[in-house]
């Protein structure tokens, strides 16, 4: 895996499409590539632009459809492509897309954008990319194009990525969706939990809010698409059922020993972690 | 459960003794009694005070030791006291250190703060609180101590303070635990896993790093401790099976149809979850 940081160095006139351009991410995106100087041109359910029109006039074509979609999309276009054009998409699973992609004859770089739609730009934000046949150039340009406006690149390799974000995003809507219902089923209202909440447990209280609040196919797709996914969610399983006992045994060095090997293997991490979720407390303590 | 709201009205003059006052939450509070105007005596291990001068002297005795400690202090010095005494206890549990406390001739206040003994003040601030058997001024004076620095006081009874702390302490600190433990389990390292993650991310992993960072013997007692614990995390052992099934199933409809229940319940939370963690994003994206 590599890290980019931006410095001013693009050049733009062609012609960007961007299938699935009217959705929040499609939009999101368009409004980036403007701003670089990019003709964008979008096609969507109901546009009289087709995808096959994107696929045979664009210099760069961006699938941004439904996870689910999106093999399926990248399939119709992809003998439509030559090797002058780049095809990307902008999905959270990279294997399967990228295959699909590596098809036609165009260069490929997957996109992960690891934000929604809903950020007010992608400064600060980080964009998982995956070069997987392109030239030097082209990926820079692309590059330099997010990076310009903030954003950080991180490039991995497809199935690495699907590995990593099994553990970044997967784990961690697995496990807050589980705490959600494991809420909802002890039947203690909200009103009673709420008043009691420092901080600490608004924020992690307000994780499980946020989510329940956005798309749930995305989260489906998220879950359901990634190869990777059930594995991970076996090891939660098994980390549960080993925690439980523990608990269960009332054994304190048991769990001293369980508590402590974790906190060997997040040792480094640990001083960002207390400085980065202490500014959080922080900035909650001070919001009313 | 009620809350309370500060409003200036203390009457000082007392002497507060603090039992265990030298570790980090027993300074803390030592402070706050000293701000209000009161004596403060501590005993700890190694101080020539005793618990016994403690309880024999003092007209406030606040109990600050861990929580497998609490039940034998109090039994310590329950036979010392007498009606004009207030006894509280710090733990966070409540049941059994106030019927601990109910055996001893003095009025008793159990009390829960809801922070760990690094925050900066008690601004902002939750204190858990169990009046069990004590007069409305000296309710209404101890209150004010608190309220008097920013802290909301939240009163309930100790068995309903387990059942709702057994959440938002027990459940989260077991899923916290269990995600740190299942990654650790994936063998990948973090440094692969830190540079993609997003300011939401990284908000999720740094509350996970961040109860690593602190004394596992805390941990053990809210979860070993609390009766109600065993209970939770029986329910949310079942919510991880249902929801591996829902996704290994790959049925977008089971998942939506899980999601939707649970957003259903959390509905009215749902905007409070997200301008929250909207704010605590937006830090994190200034930070650097």
């Amino acid at each position: 895996m590599k890290s980019f940081a931006g410095d001013k160095d693009v050049n733009p006139g062609d012609v960007v499409g961007i299938i699935g351009g009217f959705g929040g991410m499609g939009h999101l995106f368009s409004a980036v590539f403007e701003r670089a100087g990019y003709k964008v041109l979008c096609s969507g359910r109901k546009t009289p632009v087709s995808n096959a029109d994107i696929a045979s006039t664009c210099d760069i074509i961006i699938v941004s459809v439904p996870i689910h979609d999106t093999v399926r999309v990248i399939d119709e276009i992809a003998p439509l492509l030559n090797e002058e054009q780049l095809l990307c998409d902008l999905t959270s699973i990279k294997t399967a897309p990228v295959d699909a992609m590596l098809k036609s004859k165009a260069q490929v770089i997957g996109l992960h954008p690891m934000f929604g739609p809903s950020v007010p730009t992608i400064f600060g934000q980080t964009i998982a990319a995956s070069p997987v046949r392109c030239d030097e150039k082209t990926r820079h340009t692309l590059y330099q194009i997010f990076t310009n406006e903030g954003a950080k690149i991180c490039q991995m390799e497809p199935k690495e990525h699907d590995k990593i974000m099994s553990i970044v995003q997967g784990l961690v809507h697995f496990t807050t969706l589980s705490v959600a219902e494991t809420i909802k089923n002890t039947g203690i209202p909200l009103e009673a939990i709420l008043p009691v909440m420092s901080p600490v447990y608004r924020i992690e209280l307000g994780l499980v809010g946020r989510i329940l609040g956005q798309d749930p196919s995305l989260y489906a797709d998220i879950l359901q698409m990634n190869p990777e996914t059930v594995g991970i969610i076996e090891k939660m399983s098994d980390s549960v059922t080993a925690l439980k006992a523990i608990v269960a045994s009332k054994d304190s060095e048991k769990f001293a020993a369980f508590f402590t090997e974790n906190s060997d293997a997040f040792k480094a991490y640990i001083p960002q972690a207390t400085e980065e979720t202490d500014l959080m407390i922080n900035t909650l303590v001070k919001m009313k």
